[in-house]
């Protein structure tokens, strides 16, 4: 019997109605006759109801006791599903992250798997009940309730998947699957059928939010099977893959993402060991840095800049005080009012004038790009953000997305 | 330095100013030089919203389910607590039941506490931290999450007491002590200084919600030191000790319960082993009698009745008929317009009168009497719900509680 691992998000179980309907969904799968191994988040609006909670208590909660807050929303998911799921008929079973052996690194809010001991999994699945597991949380070797960060339960389920072998991992949610754009920015995007790891990770990374970027990046690395599709349409929706994918146009989708601040560190007097010093005062802090931008050394100094998060923007911007002095930076400024828009295509490696063709139609359309960083397949523009969606749809346009 | 355990009740945890002056509480007692252990409940209504969402996806949930669904309400507030100290300087950590080592029989709902593993505890207070710990639940050596049942909190508290030889184990609640009555429906009940366990005990299990009887049993077994107190106003509150305080009046208190179902068995062939085969089975379903009463045998047989929590009462019935066979019973009737009023008093034991009297001033006040139960220091009558009140006054003015 093979076995698929299906992840729902907080929006598939925002209520019971919402949980009996996704209990259908499970329950059509384990008739059809496979094992079934459920990972869930927490229910619609309640871990930032959670953090409400916390803020009015104080403005700089313990990591850890945000993690013991945050890890009761998907243990409230688990609970009602397996109920949903025992009305249906079906045997089921609630898992919390420590329960179902998923052990993380000793760090909290942003923890790493580091294993899975699949043995209370396999003692379930061998007794015949579907396994329902908490997403987004795991438990140190010390018995500590960790948490994986933003959109940990992708990242949950992927892990799962891996270790247990699984035919496939499905990614439910809002969406339909993965699209050339945000439909709500770019109402003729398509859906696309097939992508492959490198284009999803790159996607993700980028902004399109249909999956967690650790997530795609653990699929990548243990050659998961993967399907992004929707909770509420049943059909199809982006399998995740790596097969090369012959004569696929240049530019696969246009993402954009407004989660994005600017740091800067200028006047820096350049020499070895700087780059260093700055980027481990930061990572020292758990913050991940997205785009790194040196210019070239001048009188006054060279300049870095990088982008984060912008939840992450006052620890980055600490950090990098920090060691101002040691780096001899004359000031670290910060700008919220960015946004990242990136084209991403595995046709781009080998067609090297895609970049220049998308500087070209921003500066057509008056469109000022402050950063630019490349990757092989994927090229990023950070701009206002008040420019972004235009940038969106023109890019769109260029690279011909809405066609088939 | 001695250790003081405090538990704080779900409406002294209901929002977080609620929670930050529970802090204040908690620091001061921390400031005066004590180690502090504190239990918490869920905030507030959090319980019993948690029952409303799996009321809306099944009328029948598994237990396990519901323990996995209700043990999340403490979560929430110990780490909410947790936040709070910390923002007034303290040390303080925050430990679900499996993380304190609460270990549990594995019953589901109603699990009893078999030990607590005090080496996490010693850990954390030997690194100079205010422990909280969720209370209500626990977990079984298989690692299941269990609860403890209703008021379980206090069971909790008692508990950790005790392992720890507390110096004392205050319970904080929304009244400032055990009265001599319900002061809702007596408004010149009077607070008493001082109760013995046993009185505490019998006062529990007949009523005053101010303590769960399971607590004042463990609180009674081991000799804790016991105050009854009130959050929200600083006075004394209510010493529960072992010590014998002579000339004390005969009655101490009266209470009330209306949370009582009553069931009968009618018409049974009086034989040995009936009692023991109808009991037995609602033990199998862990429902807890409270008062058995069997009639003188009759041509017609025999009656037992006997009385439950009103939440028990289809469990009961369906125990009741499933050996209704086995035991000869002509019919199982189950009553839930009923209520029990007892008194409660430890000079009761040398004046055997007391019981009369009070049937006295219950006749005299039109109340009938539908089932009598009485211990050495209580005598518990059964009348309708809507006379209990009456009773109620009428008994607190009867033997004079209202006097100093």
């Amino acid at each position: 019997m093979s076995l698929i691992v299906q992840k729902f998000g907080g929006s598939s179980v925002a209520t019971p109605d919402l949980i009996k309907h996704v209990a259908g969904r499970v329950a059509a799968t384990r008739e059809s006759g496979h094992d079934v191994v459920v990972v869930v988040s927490a229910p619609g609006d309640t871990t930032d109801n959670l953090i409400g909670l916390a803020e009015q208590i104080t403005t700089s909660p313990a990591d850890r006791e945000m993690d013991m807050l945050l890890s009761t929303g998907e243990q409230v998911s688990i609970a009602l599903l397996a109920m949903a799921l025992h009305t249906r008929g079906h045997r089921a079973v609630s898992l919390t992250g420590a329960q179902a052996l998923i052990r993380t690194e000793p760090v909290h809010l942003r923890a790493r798997i580091m294993g899975v001991d699949r043995s209370r999994l396999d003692r379930e699945l061998g007794a015949g009940r579907i396994v329902i597991v908490a997403g987004f949380q795991g438990i140190t070797d010390d018995g500590e309730i960790t948490t994986l960060g933003r959109g940990g339960s992708d990242t949950t389920a992927v892990a799962l998947a891996s270790v247990l072998d699984a035919r496939i991992c499905q990614i439910y949610t809002d969406v339909e699957g993965v699209f050339t754009a945000d439909p709500r920015v770019v109402p003729e995007a398509k859906k696309l059928a097939e992508i492959s790891y490198d284009e999803m990770l790159e996607m993700a990374s980028s902004g399109a939010l249909v999956l967690q970027t650790r997530a795609a990046e653990l699929a990548k690395q243990y050659r998961v099977p993967l399907e992004v599709r929707s909770t509420f349409v049943d059909r199809g929706g982006t399998v995740v893959t790596d097969r090369t994918i012959e004569g696929r146009r240049l530019v696969t989708a246009v993402t954009h993402d407004r989660n994005v601040a600017k740091i800067a560190a200028t006047g820096i007097q350049d020499r070895p060991g700087i780059a260093h010093t700055l980027f481990r005062a930061i990572a020292d802090r758990h913050v991940n840095v997205n785009l790194i931008i040196q210019s070239v050394p001048q009188a006054q100094g060279a300049d870095i800049s990088f982008t984060v998060a912008r939840s992450d923007m006052a620890a980055a911007v600490e950090a990098a005080r920090s060691v101002a002095g040691e780096i001899g930076a004359r000031d670290i400024i910060s700008d919220e009012g960015v946004a990242m828009v990136s084209i991403v295509g595995a046709g781009m490696i080998t067609n090297p004038g895609v970049a220049a063709q998308m500087f070209g139609v921003l500066a057509r359309n008056g469109i000022n790009i402050e950063l630019i960083a490349t990757s092989e397949i994927k090229v990023s523009c950070v701009v206002r953000a008040d420019e972004a969606e235009k940038a969106v749809r023109v890019l769109h346009a260029e690279f011909r997305l809405d066609e088939d």
